[in-house]
């Protein structure tokens, strides 16, 4: 345990791995699907782990489609956000924040029905890339079987909507 | 002005049309996007006007992606639960209720950044049709021009959802 004045803080290894959202400038951290200073949003957070990217995010009973299933837009939702953290997790960090992109496309595949209740697991990863665009494929897992694939083309933010 | 006991009922002609999410089964009338039964759901409602079925929506404030905009996951959550309202709408009623299909795909270009503010308007038709599935096209547009397109494939529901 290290001390910092009187503050004791805990060792680097035991120290929580900072969010990619969270690394988004203050200006782009409003997104109701992930962003820190949306209070009444999903607020996903994505990890890079090795190669991918993961999050976790176990969805409220409201997030129903029929019973017992989570909503696909919600599952469209996860998708979209977790993949544009996935390109900006590769990139550079630019003073420290990292860069955010936004959604050109979106594909989403319903391989089968996702049950409500346990926690899902998303992981993205890269698999094109150039200089302002990045192409990205993820998974969504329930209980360890996958539900849904969903490939998504992220682009830098464009000047228009800076 | 017609009389039925006490209660004035407007000329038929001046009824409120139904929406196709208000003749879905009270069992699958839970969806976070549009079940008539979920309050803290969007509610989103669409209505056959000729060979196409419209919605209308306005986004509240925290449907924001960057300020400014509206939140890309939502625009896919409307056209999703749109396009499974088209797919219905062109079937004949079982019982007084509408068929309910569920999304076994959706594809989503976000053509341009869609404002956030002015009501928005989504339109969908039936693009390809068998017995158990439909492809439907899906607009949405803003002040008058279209932000977004999509592709949705729509599949009967299956027993194991039911």
């Amino acid at each position: 345990m290290m001390r910092r004045g009187n503050v004791a803080l805990p060792p680097a290894n035991k120290m929580k791995p900072t969010a990619i959202q969270d690394l988004y400038p203050d200006d782009f951290a409003h997104c109701f699907g992930c962003g820190r200073s949306n209070p009444t949003g999903h607020q996903l957070k994505s990890f890079a782990e090795g190669e991918e990217v993961v999050a976790r995010f176990t969805p409220s009973a409201h997030h129903i489609s029929v019973p017992g299933f989570v909503y696909g837009g919600l599952l469209a939702s996860l998708a979209d956000c977790h993949a544009m953290a996935t390109a900006a997790a590769e990139r550079p960090k630019e003073d420290g924040f990292a860069p955010r992109f936004v959604t050109a496309a979106l594909k989403v595949e319903y391989l089968k029905p996702t049950p409500l209740g346990p926690e899902l697991e998303i992981r993205g990863r890269v698999t094109e890339r150039s200089e302002r665009k990045a192409v990205v494929a993820v998974t969504i897992s329930a209980a360890g079987t996958i539900t849904v694939r969903a490939e998504a083309v992220a682009v830098r933010i464009p000047k228009s909507m800076q």
